[in-house]
């Protein structure tokens, strides 16, 4: 098959593109700007979804379903949210369409709603406004509630997965008894997605904070994990607010403590989306297509036959039967691909295209050897192997290339944090070689949107780890404590 | 606790209401017709989608996802689909909010779109209009995608996942290169969904054909299953359709056979609902609450301690520990309620409430006496068990629930299926029994009409296992024959 892939080298931003639609995950829609996420692309969300889900489960959480539209008023309610969320987003004015006699539908103007209703872009409000009806005392708290959901921000410019008007999440929403209580609920939800990002996206990342200007609207602080990408360019991978006492009173949600004490409930909220498939693809692909860390693979192992007689077939098939039967039974996912419609090099680069970590191929003269060919995606070589004792092999191989495909992006990421202390070297490691920049910075928004302004580029974090460390701002001088960590940014 | 649940026989309707309250399944929002699945109701959902995806998956088809909203121009090209869904639905007409200079948040007149979208009612029309990519030849077919989404339809009188204007479902949309293979689809689709409903919800249903007047909007084919709740009332649980040809012409979805000639595909769908949570509660519950079947229960047993003292909790944690790892190596899901904040009456009325299929009381003599008290949610029967193969008992136990409910939903549904041969018969028996009726009907939509005009009865469905049986319609006394399921219904 021809892949019709640009090359990264050529065109960084037409591959992506081109590699999202040509290995089947995604693609536009009549909507503009609402993406169709394909089969192949949803079974790696699936995936997503089920290890996230998991992982929630077991840090106390449940999950539960709130409503998609949000009354227009709800907005209004705390002041930094509705600067950060009413404005572009799609709002419902009708409910019902009608015929208008001559065979056209047109929208009923009689059924206008007395209230407009937005379709949600995210969901403090909505849950906030119900959670006071679920709170009355210290018992009823913490509230560990997580949703899984579609919500819409009417995006201008819009990429496959990465800024969708549509896209699919999760929201955490949880109310507790104290602030502790709360910061340390953020804090481990951080902890939560950057584990799933490194341990099984292989995606390296930092943990950090958001500055004041790159806070959620309507948190007190917020947590992130960024990523960085093939281009040099930070991806925002996950965030953790602590909301502080915001919602609550925005919502009227108040508690009586053990103690006898009525107070607001405080509150975090915490969300990952498919966005992710963007960071997942930009992280490890490559000029062929993707490269998929085996523990995210919907096909692990993909098996294709080499064959002239029916005979030949037959004698690989019972093969890869038995073969089939062992790694299934160790949870691997296998795909025995012996359409008779394709050729066998036409089915290697497909798969090799979809991702699939490891190729074992089989012919007629290896049964005769006892023998397979097995590839790896990730580092492109192939080796002839025993059919004995392959699926061991075969298992072992999986955790080598989990691991190599975290070391590569781990290797790219660390070589990619150049540390510079003027503004002639922050803009020249802006221009020729990319990726987090560590500087001092005067701790002032001002200071931060005039560099922004100059060079594009963001303060992505704030590193949870950063040193304290004397220094001077990169840009005006003024005195600083901590290095942040500036990128240009998706 | 005091329950607050208004009894059956005093006011079924209320009953209902009262137990998706009170057992925290649901609640209404702050948007008109909208509800919040509370977790413990969300709980029970999630166990619905697990089982039916999984059977999903091993009848071949994979998950995708497609755009919440819909151009308002699709729903002009299948002429009868407009008719059924285009009315009564939620239309965006607006991109954005803005702040009038007055502190008010108002919608943003010059924010207007070119083409109004529609919240999606189902989604045949964006999903075909997709599918025109997908297809070239019969090798891109069967095409055997399932969506999991939320749907908008602007009901005026809604009920708590009976009737929403939004709701939670899955739809399947799938696509073939022959009839025979899309009918055969559909076929099977009902099949599981049947198998679903009685194996595991212990819901039995009668499998059928819907009149052309009660066909989904666009198909050539409705297949159902139809149960029966407790007040004599039917509940259409689940549909599934032949869909001919008609989304393919309306959006021009055309293939290449094998033997290469172009025709339009063919097409099925298929859903069900958090409707099925209606059901599955109407079915079974009774005045103390929910009665869950245990293959569907979140939790399938609850175990609560009695103690005075501290030694007495730990003597009875001990054992509880060990109980615990027992029934979790069977995959059996337990809830150790060791609350301090709560008494034991308070928690059996509790967990009662919340349909627990079995409960463990155990206290400071069961431990001398090494027994427990076991206590069964169906029945409202408890026993003193020994200790010693308990878990064993256990699981044998949930099996004999399961087996139960059903039977006793079977018994119920099966005597309320009742032959009749006359108009007088079939209003005699709706006003003083309910259920379905089994009468024979001209075939015709007017009398249809006027049966249901007159008695709000409508026919239910044609049944699959219908017998050839001649005979007379029971309203115009033309010749007919089949019998056919007259019931009222939700």
């Amino acid at each position: 098959m021809s892949k019709g892939i640009t090359s990264r080298s050529e065109d960084y931003s037409q591959w992506y593109n081109d590699l999202v639609i040509k290995a089947d995950l995604a693609e536009y829609s009549a909507v503009r700007g609402c993406m169709v996420i394909k089969p192949y692309g949803y079974a790696i969300w699936e995936r997503m979804q089920a290890i996230l889900d998991k992982r929630f489960k077991e840090t106390g959480h449940s999950n539960a379903y709130f409503p998609l539209f949000i009354p227009k008023s709800f907005f209004s309610k705390e002041a930094s949210h509705v600067e950060g969320f009413a404005t572009e987003c799609a709002v419902v004015t009708h409910y019902r369409l009608k015929n208008d006699g001559n065979g056209k539908i047109v929208v009923d103007e009689e059924a206008k709603l007395e209230e407009e209703l937005i379709v949600r872009p995210t969901s403090e409000t909505i849950i906030w406004n119900t959670y006071r009806g679920w709170i009355e005392s210290y018992r009823d708290l913490p509230i560990l509630v997580n949703q899984w959901a579609n919500v819409v921000r009417w995006e201008m410019r819009t990429r496959l997965f990465l800024r969708t008007a549509e896209f699919l999440w999760q929201e955490g929403h949880t109310a507790h008894a104290t602030q502790e209580e709360a910061i340390a609920e953020a804090e481990q939800m951080l902890e939560v997605y950057a584990e799933f990002a490194e341990g099984t996206l292989a995606v390296p990342v930092v943990r950090g904070r958001k500055t004041e200007n790159e806070r959620f609207a309507g948190a007190l602080d917020t947590l992130c994990i960024e990523a960085l990408m093939q281009d040099g360019k930070a991806l925002q991978a996950g965030t953790s607010h602590f909301l502080g006492q915001n919602f609550a009173k925005a919502f009227d949600v108040k508690f009586t403590s053990k103690e006898g004490k009525l107070d607001y409930v405080w509150a975090t909220s915490w969300g990952v989306s498919t966005r992710l498939m963007g960071a997942l693809i930009m992280a490890h692909s490559d000029d062929q297509g993707l490269v998929l860390p085996p523990k995210l693979a919907p096909i692990q192992v993909v098996i294709v036959p080499i064959f002239k007689t029916e005979e030949e077939k037959a004698n690989i098939d019972a093969f890869v039967d038995q073969l089939n039967s062992s790694l299934k039974a160790q949870g691997i996912s296998v795909k025995y691909d012996d359409r008779d419609t394709q050729r066998p090099g036409f089915k290697f680069a497909e798969w090799e295209l979809k991702g699939v970590p490891l190729r074992v191929a089989v012919g007629a003269r290896d049964m005769q050897n006892g023998t397979v060919e097995l590839a790896r995606r990730d580092t492109q070589t192939k080796e002839t192997v025993e059919q004995n004792g392959l699926a061991e092999r075969i298992i072992g191989l999986l955790d080598e290339i989990q691991d190599n495909i975290y070391q590569k992006a781990l290797n790219f990421r660390d070589t990619h944090i150049t540390e510079v202390n003027s503004y002639d070297e922050f803009k020249q490691v802006l221009e020729e070689k990319g990726g987090f920049i560590s500087c001092h910075w005067d701790g002032t928004v001002e200071t931060e949107k005039r560099v922004k302004e100059e060079t594009k580029a963001t303060i992505r974090c704030i590193p949870l780890d950063a040193k304290d460390e004397e220094g001077v701002c990169i840009f005006t001088g003024k005195p600083s404590n901590k290095r942040v960590l500036f990128a240009k940014a998706y």
